[in-house]
């Protein structure tokens, strides 16, 4: 059999979206920061789900979001992630597929249940999540197909997996196959939480050259360097050959081989601002993998950051392609 | 224990949505008939799913979708309906309790599972519902409480659920119970099919004098009547005390002892037109249980259906009171 080639393989949580409209006077009285992530046991995953609203399930997952961007707008990809077997599972896995994403990771059939994330959709369209890492955090290092990676264009690594450690070993493993082949590897930060956690591992990652695309918002890339964020893009800039970081409504930069590049955000009604991010790694991915200009690149970023923003859930609705083909001709 | 005397208490199906967008094209290779609902099993319910795109999980039903609607214009509900216990069961339940709905009926711990309803949304927002009903259909008759239907206001019936024996059994069981107390009676034709095949029955609950409100759309009107839309309506009119007939973009027709009352659909942009129908019950009920003129009833249904219509899926998102008081003052 021969081996299909990705171009693009990421690993990530399997995570299913469950996202309601709240207010903030919800947010403060549940003492959640709002535009924040945090990570939630079953207890209290069943606490704040009976007290959130109605709700929408969606597929999600900041890599496994990201995939299906980059699978709408034409790549090969291929997603590592951990469902157990279970109806949120078979969500995940139909939605994953159905993007064209290959997923063949078998469901786990243990406990516990696959992983979702309550989100919390504020008036001003900011999301604020609460995650319960489910079957996702139980990914073995055996996930990891050797010869796939080592076929792949570029591996696409989530920041959040980092946390547990059968995960970051299989993301270890990754890295050290991609650094063995001609395969390119990005990696998200993904929150703040993730940076502050694991500065020192993530500094290593650059330092010792395995990174080749890093993608992070300012905060995140302020608390890596541990400085004010501007001052923290021009050092990552210098220390990753290309550095990708959003910006929100301010745009995004990136810095290529210590070449700054800039992109506006564009303009759009905010209605939920989940996967917004991923989506932007997905609009700059496909375009460098057409060998697309870095300005470019980040333009294809915001329109496909902008359509995700503009509905409930962090898959596209829209036609991907075609969005691009009417934004940027 | 004192009862709680509830506004509305309605039986319907217990079914998740499971919505995403489609082509044409689609509706036609998958021999399905646009803007119908059609009952499919499981093994067709698993090959359409695999086909379909990525899709979103929205909890259903068209009883429960009145029932919700309801509760956020004030009133006091309960829903009884069957969901198994997975968890598809879980979030349908929490969905209808989020928006302050009872529900108790205790979810069925054994095969089939929650039901669900696969929808197609063309591009023109126009649904093709194929629902798989699971558990839905496994309603027991003692799942109603004599008490609670006795001193509700109204018993809200879903036609669908005229098709399996164990709910019809309840259902029969309610009007039974209704006539013998204060109970008004509301019931939903739902769709063609069911009073193509119901057509008898329905008739014969009207000829009783069991049914003091009819929910229908024009064709389904037209189907009961075996006659044109137009002379079905007349007819119908003289049959039940209060008849309601929903026409799409062309707005409702209410006959109320013989009186015709008219009104418009609101201009909106269409996206989804799962639960219009059910969003106008809502509207139009909340407004004759709270006693306003017939003409106010039909402005309210058309203001909870352009809101259902303007979003995917079947339950409000926005504040369906503030919207009254917006558009209807």
């Amino acid at each position: 059999m021969t081996q299909t080639r990705y171009d693009v393989l990421a690993i990530g949580n399997a995570i299913v979206d469950v996202l309601a409209s709240t207010t903030d006077d919800f947010i403060t009285e549940e003492n959640l920061t709002k535009g924040g992530m945090a990570l939630i046991d079953a207890d209290r995953a069943v606490s704040l789900y009976d007290k959130m609203g109605s709700g929408q399930e969606i597929s999600g997952g900041a890599a496994a979001n990201t995939l299906a961007g980059l699978a709408m707008l034409g790549a090969k990809c291929q997603f590592i992630g951990q469902v157990a077997k279970d109806q949120l599972g078979e969500v995940y896995a139909h939605d994953l597929r159905a993007v064209g994403v290959d997923f063949t990771q078998a469901p786990r059939d243990a406990e516990p249940p696959t992983g979702r994330c309550l989100i919390l959709v504020s008036p001003d369209g900011e999301r604020t999540m609460n995650t319960f890492l489910g079957a996702s955090h139980f990914l073995p290092a055996e996930a990891i197909d050797q010869d796939a990676i080592a076929n792949a264009r570029l591996v696409f690594l989530e920041g959040y997996m980092w946390d547990p450690p059968e995960p970051r070993a299989a993301m270890r493993r990754a890295l050290e196959i991609a650094r063995q082949s001609d395969t390119q590897v990005a990696f998200s930060t993904c929150a703040d939480f993730c940076v502050h956690t694991h500065r020192k591992d993530f500094r290593k990652l650059i330092d010792d050259g395995l990174i080749d695309i890093l993608f992070a918002n300012e905060e995140e890339a302020g608390i890596l360097e541990d400085s004010d964020p501007a001052s923290a893009i021009e050092t990552l800039g210098k220390d990753v050959p290309l550095l990708v970081v959003t910006r929100g409504p301010q745009g995004a930069i990136a810095i290529k081989d210590g070449e700054r590049f800039e992109t506006t955000a564009l303009p759009t009604t905010v209605v939920d601002t989940t996967g917004a991010g991923d989506l932007f790694a997905a609009g700059f991915l496909s375009g460098h993998l057409q060998g697309e200009s870095v300005t470019r690149c980040l333009e294809m970023g915001a329109v496909a950051a902008a359509e995700v923003v503009s509905h409930f859930g962090a898959r596209p609705e829209q036609d991907l392609k075609k969005l691009m083909a009417e934004k940027l001709g």
